[in-house]
């Protein structure tokens, strides 16, 4: 890291990361936020990501989204492999800044590896108790995942 | 645990957790899910939390939002000191099931614990390399947050 420093002030404390005008993300012990993309015009949330610092950094320079990926251990920009790549429209940081929301124009048919527009293609019916069985809400895949992705 | 099982499913492999019909959480080594609140008239984003398995649980059965407070290690029935209750509009899970998203009719006038409509009242600014200053946006207090929550 020390060829590469964050540009980033360091996590502050309550007052000051919450009413402050510094960008001082609160990365969790993972170096990781929480990245909660929706789309710029439905509003709908597409998905739930991770960035690490690199990422964020990335994003905010480029204004196209950047994650981290847990599974893979690594930066992934969005759209890298399928071409759909997310416009950041506009990005917010939450309270605590441990969470930041990109409202994006999302390029292409969708933003789910599945094949579908949003990750959040399941609802979950409310006044259960017990198990729940979802239901599919706009859960038409809008693309074919293994064209795009392979596999 | 024994007098209070899950009534989710096990976590299951990636073919099923994503298009299958049983909610079977991916809870995270703390237990968590993580959870998106929007504004069901909006579509804002009011706040990123976490749910833990008797969170999820309380929010479907109640269709009211109850959260896991990782800083408090406690069930947290939003609105249960504020009076700034959820109501549940609809509820939706991600492809891998670990993160769900939650439409709601927030009561009183925000949800923020600073005082905000929303916890995301401050915008990056993008095309910057280096130090970020954030520009706050929708920032003004809705309420007082020192006679809502005291302190």
């Amino acid at each position: 890291m020390a060829d590469n420093p964050s540009p980033f002030a360091k996590a502050a404390a309550a007052h000051e990361a919450e009413e402050g005008r510094a960008l001082a993300p609160k990365f969790d012990v993972d170096g990781l936020v929480t990245c909660v993309a929706t789309d710029a015009r439905s509003g709908d949330v597409l998905m739930v990501a991770h960035m690490n610092a690199e990422a964020l950094q990335k994003t905010i320079a480029s204004g196209e989204a950047w994650y981290f990926s847990r599974s893979r251990r690594a930066l992934w920009r969005k759209g890298e492999s399928s071409g759909h790549v997310q416009r950041v429209v506009e990005m917010r940081i939450d309270c605590d800044q441990d969470a930041v929301w990109i409202k994006v124009e999302q390029a292409g048919p969708g933003a789910c590896h599945t094949g579908r527009r949003s990750c959040f293609y399941r609802a979950v019916p409310l006044g259960m108790t017990g198990a729940v069985t979802l239901e599919f809400r706009d859960g038409e895949k809008t693309f074919d995942p293994k064209k795009v992705y392979g596999g």
